[in-house]
């Protein structure tokens, strides 16, 4: 269940139905009809609530092939929007390229991110990641693949645990 | 010999020898000294004439470890700047984040890049990437690894290749 339960989402945050082709079609339609000045990305899609609380949007840049045993994404969450508590089997590496948020790994201090930031998540580690309560914040994410798993989702960041990080 | 300067390119051209923390260190005081509001990442620091014609900087975002299989870095192209020809025998992905430029593979049409274009660049493919003649470039570059090995450098690009492509 919890295989079958990865997959589904393996394929809802990433897409990876798609042909090359097809990602290749999406990502120069996303970005000539949406892309501004400001923003290296489109929005994308809403990622769903199951694993996700408040408005995260996915845009797919790369696909896992023979060569890149990561897919790439782009992520963005609105004000108040993060992911659930969850882990990677080997890892995921965050680009912040706009705005501001927070990574905190379970039973440690949240750690502020800002455009510019690099995070090289450990594997194995409950964490989160996510915007602030007042600003957005857009991250690239390269996750890694042990196997066909990239991602075990866990339970919502709650608003209490959302709040004390936002308060300091 | 190809052996050993690979391995030196590779120190010259991703800083591997430093440590986590140091890599960690790098990267902050590069952002908080020189970022600025349109720039991702500091333009970091000049790469070796004998890999690049023109000026070309790094900024280093990544080293190899047990769960990345790449290394990762920002690479600032100035106008006319571009790198020699050169393979990776795991493929590279550019991201591209400021500017215009172009990528070519042997013997085909020079494809242009722009901000937010992804590059997937195949294994042992001779191409080259950088800016045109008229404007800067940026890309991240994640650049997969066999064995030690990430990259093989060949001859410059011409003036002549160069123009031609910038002709059109």
């Amino acid at each position: 269940m919890k295989n079958r339960l990865n997959s589904i989402i393996s394929l809802l945050f990433f897409g990876l139905t798609l042909s090359t082709e097809a990602w290749s079609q999406t990502q120069n339609s996303t970005k000539m009809t949406e892309q501004n000045n400001s923003a290296l990305f489109a929005k994308g899609d809403k990622l769903p609530d199951t694993y996700f609380t408040g408005n995260a949007f996915l845009t797919p840049l790369l696909a896992k092939d023979k060569n890149n045993d990561f897919v790439m994404g782009s992520v963005t969450f609105e004000k108040g929007a993060r992911t659930n508590w969850h882990t990677h089997p080997r890892g995921q590496v965050l680009i912040v390229t706009e705005g501001n948020g927070f990574y905190q790994e379970k039973g440690k201090p949240a750690r502020p991110i800002t455009k510019g930031d690099v995070v090289n998540i450990p594997e194995n580690t409950e964490h989160w990641h996510g915007a602030s309560v007042s600003t957005k914040m857009v991250h690239i994410a390269i996750t890694n693949y042990e196997g066909d798993t990239n991602v075990v989702w866990l339970k919502p960041v709650s608003t209490e645990e959302y709040s004390a990080v936002n308060k300091h």
